[in-house]
């Protein structure tokens, strides 16, 4: 079983986050319910940031596709990180909660002309340049403004990190960015260089996802570094940024031990020093960006044990109970696109042993299993089924699938819980939709 | 290439669907756009009815899961067909659409308390029973309300049919339904004929999904046929349906053949008729639900490209040609859910020979392919790239995966197009959102 930090199982046998009891919070808020701890939240940046500023002057930029709402950004901006977002909606809604735009750093493989208008409308402090066509258009959209941007231009380090196929970035065969292998990114560099209304600050990376320990970042230190210091050299002025992206995992099972944010930095750090010493390159200020490693923890999913139904199979143990929740693939899609799993707990009943091996069913219309084979005590109709890990890529990846509507947020912290993204309703689901005149007879 | 009957390349090279020029369409909607084909849908729907009524009574549903609009609702209505809902959600839509409730039939393998007494208030013509916990609620629910709810049996046939293992419904292991061979299909049947306020109207199965002939379907109907024989004689009366759900799958590429809906009609008919006169079961009335067949080929997504980017691979050819589009993974996850293959079309320079192979890439952060190793005419910056085969479970599994605004549905019909779903804006994607006031300052 895995039981985070932030969480504690009541005498009564109740799961507690953030001193709230998740029974309660299911009667009160509805199911299935994003419940994020914004404790936990803060201490992950707070860690981060000290982690990392203890060794080395480093900017901590929460990556905004992991969780993102007007609430989110509120908490980075409290916290004083820098707030990484990837297009129109994800700067909008950062803009909306009054972000401060020089905090901002602007990513995306394909920028739209609305989206590099919209970064330099709000004054964005970074925008990461990701080809030449993007290139070319913000320095002339900057022109037609009268403004100079602060660009970082986002390099293909080449690395092939130990990850999900699907979240790979960092290696050469990518939508992503620019090759240093290649010379492409050197050539950005001179174009950007070049460019009237754009100014180079420094070089991004980022590898990939879930990462486990800090190889793949110590590989991308070698290889940013080393272009780093000839790109220096190329341009003869010294760049004030190194950014190597996100990327440290997290615990979905209670057998994953991803290194912590300490030891991370504690071989990130000397390692970058010794190298740029050792290019002469200087001390660029570092940028992280972490989204998962900050907010996947501090989420968790309730759902309503609806049906519970025990079905003959071929292989031992000769039966497989399906225990079906009220939420699935629409609000979690994460197991059918990357084979994730996860860890849950009853959690009306969580000191009760865990001795019956169930599958955990979604409702949608497919098979739509979210946990294969867990050791639950057997679960009942409306028992409360919370399911850990879920802050990342939860919310932000839900959909409507079968006309669901999309379960709540709330924020839980210290006993009490707000709401922060209320539920879906049946008339939001076809808001949208209209019936054309010829239609209605 | 994959051109559809719909769709034709005009003369100046621009593709064609109901008559409109897609790239007057990207122009005047934006993009990315959902384009459906009225008169294909209704083609479809009109030549499930025929072949099959042709040559035996049958009754065809739409699947809603595949794509379910208010304006879809209609054309539902107006065929003739009835209305296959898998939740509150599909429901109400078909209700706001004044859908007629008789011709509903109501799914689900979690169908909640609400969801149930939703059923029963809109008076819906059929509920599918999948559990021994939903048919004791429902014949409760009914009988507070002094009704007598008309009910068939999900039946689990035990067949594995051969298409992707998340769509693969119909074997023994599955979370939905009633396992004929454990025998719990025949006490469903008891207990419902026991129960004095649901009348059991039949039996069904589904299979599973895109599937390229009939061969799961003629093992559907000596099991299912069987069983009903079977249970006839257990309770002494004729059942008057016998549902065979849907599953016929369509072309995703020039390559794939399924069988026609006539030839798929011929197969199956004759041995339905055969079968039921071995075992003596009389002439229930058939059912079918096809979603995707109905509309997948009439769905069409045209996106924007945006930077087109070579990089260095180490495989031949040695390199490779990302285009970006300005979506994704959030209009379509289809390719990433089920490693589904994509036909594409170059939409406004579509008389140009395909001679360069490149890589669809869409926009959010992760690698997001929508096509691997397609060729086309070298795409260019503005360009519109039209996506083949898209109209089941694009829009209806749409997210807002890094913010992005989910895209337009227009209906386009003999040169003319409706918008049925309208655009969503920044302003919808943070509309939920709520900031707490402790958060605010």
């Amino acid at each position: 079983m895995l039981i985070f930090e932030h969480q504690r199982i009541s005498a009564n046998g109740r799961l507690e986050i953030g001193g709230c009891d998740t029974a309660a919070l299911a009667a009160e808020f509805g199911t299935p319910l994003y419940v994020m701890d914004e404790t936990a939240i803060r201490n992950r940046m707070r860690a981060w940031h000290s982690a990392f500023n203890a060794l080395y002057p480093t900017g901590i930029a929460y990556a905004s596709k992991a969780f993102l709402t007007t609430a989110m950004v509120r908490i980075v901006e409290q916290e004083g990180l820098n707030l990484d977002v990837a297009s129109g909606g994800e700067l909008y809604t950062a803009v909306k909660a009054g972000f401060p735009a020089d905090r901002l750093v602007f990513h995306g493989n394909n920028k739209s002309d609305d989206e590099l208008e919209m970064g330099l409308r709000h004054n964005v402090g970074r925008l990461v340049i990701d080809n030449f066509h993007e290139l070319e258009r913000l320095n002339a959209f900057a022109g037609a403004r009268g403004m100079k941007q602060g660009v970082l231009i986002r390099c293909t380090p080449g690395i092939d990190p130990h990850t999900h196929r699907l979240i790979r970035t960092g290696q050469e065969d990518t939508k992503f960015g620019f090759s240093i292998k290649s010379g492409d990114a050197a050539e950005a560099a001179r174009r950007i260089e070049a460019s009237p209304n754009l100014e180079l600050t420094g070089i991004h990376c980022h590898l990939g996802s879930n990462l486990m320990d800090a190889t793949s970042h110590l590989d991308a230190v070698d290889v940013m570094v080393a272009f780093l210091a000839r790109l220096q050299r190329d341009i003869n002025r010294t760049l004030s940024e190194l950014d190597l992206g996100g990327g440290l995992g997290v615990r979905y099972l209670p057998d994953q031990r991803p290194v912590s944010v300490e030891t991370f930095a504690g071989s990130v750090v000397p390692n970058l020093i010794e190298t740029l010493d050792k290019h002469g390159a200087g001390r660029p200020r570092l940028g992280l960006e972490p989204g998962r490693s900050i907010v996947a923890e501090a989420g968790t999913t309730l759902y309503t044990i609806g049906a519970v139904k025990e079905v003959a199979i071929p292989s031992a143990p000769g039966k497989r109970i399906y225990v079906n929740i009220d939420g699935g693939m629409s609000d979690n899609p994460r197991p059918q696109l990357y084979e994730a799993r996860y860890s849950a707990i009853l959690a009306n009943r969580a000191n009760e042993s865990p001795d019956t091996q169930v599958t955990i069913a979604g409702k949608h219309c497919e098979t739509d299993i979210l946990i294969s084979n867990i050791d639950l005590p057997l679960p009942r109709p409306g028992d409360i089924l919370a399911v850990q890990t879920t802050g990342a890529y939860n919310h932000s990846m839900a959909s409507n699938y079968n006309r669901l509507a999309r379960p709540a947020v709330v924020l839980v912290r210290e006993g009490t819980a707000d709401l922060i993204v209320r539920r879906e309703t049946l008339e939001d689901i076809v808001a949208r939709d209209i019936i054309p005149d010829r239609l209605r007879a």
